[in-house]
């Protein structure tokens, strides 16, 4: 398997984590993506992914599969034990709606408020920004936050018992938000004991 | 299995086909949810699902599941026999990814859309629009629907050669993006051409 990305960004993170949780890092090689550089809208990349983003796997027939869930999805279940994601109808119930959550609410809202409301990656890539809406997402990304600290006050991960997807992108997403200086209310007790916890982890210390 | 929906929305729609495709429809029991009405934002409701959303599925035990893909995952996992979601590592990984894709670039951005650029549910539910977000959003859900155009003149479904929940969720974006007014390209002619054929299942027809 071979995976693009570029070092130091929240998505990359991500299936970083997925890879060391299930033991498959050295069965990956890596490629740099010089997206600060433009490289992902090139056609050389945008032909392996449309979407332009990064991370994306390559699997050993040519196949490509891009999306952070996507990718999650194929490494969680190349064993048969797909513990990221769940194990059964209810599992990956709870997880799927987590995630999607998550990702909508923290992630991806971070990512809004960073390209639309601060200069972003910079005048050549941030194009057409929209500030008002990026404020607005930006609210959207702590109210999240204190969802999830509802949630973490109630039970160990953000999904259940057990470290999941979830956890990695709500993991990624704070990290996102430090950068973005978005701030992490200090009220919120239990999504800050959660992060101590979580960043303990060998694939997340990493 | 109980569904709260909201009838002729497009989010409950697509859980409407996922239990046909699967042989449940008989199995759940429906409850109306009165978003005109802004049922979906009073305590009765959000204390079910915060995120106030429609649809929302309640087990047997109690459990809430909000979000369209977590239903549709865990109606899919039922019998053992993933159809919908994928049966493999690559299977589910190619429909993940094209669910993702389809979800962000046209079904939420058509959303987003409607509920910036237009009246939308009408003032009272519509509060701080962003007029200037919902018409990049239609712009993106125009290119995604060029994009699915692409990937429909090489092969028969979203996601490959078999009806998934990509298709579910592109079949119910393409309903929303004519009730909103978003044109769907004459000069798309694979994606028009899928859509004939995908509305002529049991499950979309019904």
């Amino acid at each position: 398997m071979k995976i693009y990305e570029t070092t130091g960004f929240p998505n990359p993170a991500r299936v970083r984590i997925a890879l060391a949780e299930k033991g498959l890092t050295d069965q990956v090689t890596f490629e740099e993506v010089d997206v600060m550089g433009g490289a992902h809208r090139r056609p050389e990349f945008t032909a392996k992914n449309p979407t332009g983003t990064v991370p994306l796997l390559e699997l050993a027939d040519g196949t490509f599969i891009g999306e952070c869930s996507a990718i999650t999805e194929y490494l969680d279940h190349l064993d048969n034990d797909p513990v990221l994601t769940g194990r059964n109808a209810k599992e990956r119930a709870e997880i799927a709606m987590m995630q999607r959550r998550v990702e909508a609410g923290l992630m991806d809202a971070v990512g809004n408020y960073f390209h639309h409301a601060t200069p972003g990656l910079g005048p050549d890539l941030e194009v057409n920004q929209v500030p008002a809406w990026g404020e607005r997402e930006k609210d959207k990304a702590q109210k999240t936050m204190r969802y999830l600290d509802s949630v973490l006050a109630e039970q160990p991960f953000v999904a259940g018992d057990r470290f999941t997807v979830a956890d990695i992108t709500a993991i990624a997403g704070l990290g996102f938000a430090d950068f973005a200086k978005v701030e992490i209310p200090a009220d919120l007790a239990a999504l800050h004991a959660w992060r101590i916890r979580v960043t303990e982890r060998p694939s997340v210390a990493a």
